[in-house]
């Protein structure tokens, strides 16, 4: 049984810790917060242990009406590892905290890459993150670029990939977030971080990526090209991605056309949150020139990493084979979408969502 | 045990459907789609039983590999009660169906307030909704409305009361809806239709609304003001509030700030997809000028006419007194938030979804 601590209760840290708790293999000894709000109380309510993130902070939670277990520190030293969800660039502070307590950490993809020992994908990562005592977790991005890009490599080769990323403002809760009526290039100069962070995890892909934020909250999209060592056709390549246990392709027959259907999916099929953990490719979008590939995918912003974090922890603190994880965590989390919509069934008329 | 049947299998029918399901007093005997889409999976997943809601499609739903149980005439044939979750409009157009079947029905508010018997609020409505054929539970918007007015009129009498709407231009599914850079007078004439469908309610109550649409998909907002028969306090108001089980009051120490941190809360707490059925009311902002009361509230269009279409149901249906209705629905939903936060407890530094 693996202990496991969440320091950080936002929007990442809330997920990996109920996926955590679900894991039979892991306990969820509990999470901290820096403040006494909703989320707190959300936690409380969940029945996770509280730890207030700062020490002088916890009169604050008991004037709030809300019991806390002790501190980051009395957190750290009951765990065999902790996962840092605080926010980007904060994990650099923790880091010497975590050391200090010689406690073993999986970290986020807001941090530079070099806090931990590797960057990870439970897809893609090679073995340089066995035997690590602290991973990171790329970013959403990332991962949902090095999902596809690694099977692509395996299977075609891949000569050049140039990514175009549409990001999200900000997260539903983030209501302070922009823009609010614009596509901002971000940053303007190209490539952006997400490329040099997926040769985190593949050294040896050649990509280039271009970023906006665009103002919607709900996920990002990507606009992919990938020019393949080999010609293939979209059928096959369709194929593979079928193969990929964290890839959902978007059959063309279900009336979804943005994420706030394919959300709504989600939300329809009981996910919690509405959390989608897959990259979600329109499977319509995929198609071939020569040797061009070209698709959309979008990615959840919230959800794709939580999968990831569990399968960082197993990595860290287990013998458990990389693959045997995540099979684990796709079991227990209910990762992949199998849609009973036949192939090439005929949706004729457009649909709203009160037809 | 009555027995049910939900016509239209969109935002709001799939949501009476899984309220209507969870009812130990109800059968969901199954539900209608137009078409073979998402949705339409979905409803199988959940293990209801799928009927085409217009007779020559069923075709279609076979070659989509969806199995129907049959056409809504079957449906109607084998219920107690048929509730219409149509688009607005196509409720007047099914009326003639349900009443060659000799089906008891429940419509919503985007039809004619004359198509029932009766409207219907389970707060608000007066003995008139009783041995009713047809109900109509009234908009959402409309709704939020009579839960407040109801009390306030009884406690303080109502004088006069004044509602901006401030709407959400359409739900998180429905991608092609707008405005998306701009705030529309919908209608431009005052009133909105929204008064004159509190007055199906509380035909004593004198309203006046103003509508906007705005560019936001999560909740509608409504900026209140009633002038009071009686001096009182904000205090007294928002005692007056606290007992209303549908109605839910924001701490000021939540850390919630707008919908996003709203629906964000109701997921922390495990609200199957995010729903807030109650009226959520800013604490902060409930403040009494003389007898002038203001407050603003948010109202969740997806979700708060779900108990009342219940409620609707087992009025028509069933001897079971409104008030008994609503605290079985109220039990069995999960309806009615109760914060742990401490009345007082201070949150001093603004929140992030990451902290």
């Amino acid at each position: 049984m693996t202990r496991v601590g969440v320091n950080g209760y936002g929007t990442i840290g809330k997920r990996v810790a109920d996926a955590v708790a679900a894991q039979p293999d892991m306990e969820l000894v509990g999470v901290t917060k820096t403040s006494p709000d909703y989320g707190a109380e959300a936690a409380i309510r969940r029945g996770y242990d509280l730890y207030a993130a700062i020490d002088d902070r916890v009169d604050e939670f008991e004037a709030a009406g809300l019991t806390v277990s002790g501190t980051l520190a009395n957190l750290l030293d009951a765990v065999d590892v902790i996962v840092d969800c605080a926010p980007s660039g904060i994990g650099e502070r923790n880091q010497p905290v975590y050391e200090a307590h010689d406690t073993p950490a999986v970290y986020q993809g807001g941090e530079d890459a070099d806090i931990a020992d590797a960057s990870f994908n439970a897809r893609a990562s090679g073995d340089e993150v066995v035997g690590a005592d602290s991973l990171r977790v790329v970013s959403c991005n990332s991962t949902g670029l090095s999902r596809i890009l690694a099977p692509l490599d395996e299977e075609f080769g891949v000569e050049k990939s140039r990514v175009t990323l549409v990001r999200r403002g900000g997260d539903p809760s983030e209501t302070d977030r922009g823009p609010i009526n614009d596509v901002i290039p971000d940053p303007t100069t190209i490539p952006s971080h997400h490329g040099p962070d997926v040769n985190e995890i593949l050294p040896d892909i050649d990509i280039d990526t271009a970023a906006l934020k665009a103002p919607m909250t709900a996920m990002h999209t990507h606009s992919v090209n990938v020019t393949l060592d080999t010609e293939t056709s979209a059928e096959a390549v369709r194929d593979l991605l079928s193969e990929q246990s964290r890839v959902f392709q978007i059959p063309e027959q279900a009336g979804i056309d943005g994420a706030g259907t394919l959300k709504d999916y989600a939300s329809d099929l009981g996910r919690p949150r509405g959390d989608i953990w897959e990259n979600c490719v329109w499977e319509k979008s995929v198609s071939v020139e020569g040797r061009d590939l070209y698709l959309f995918q979008n990615v959840h912003q919230e959800a794709d990493v939580v999968p990831e974090n569990v399968d960082a922890i197993r990595t860290i603190a287990t013998d458990v084979s990389r693959s045997e994880s995540v099979a684990r965590t796709n079991e227990v989390l209910g990762v992949g979408f199998d849609s009973l919509l036949a192939d090439g069934g005929s949706v004729q008329a457009p649909m709203t969502a009160d037809d």
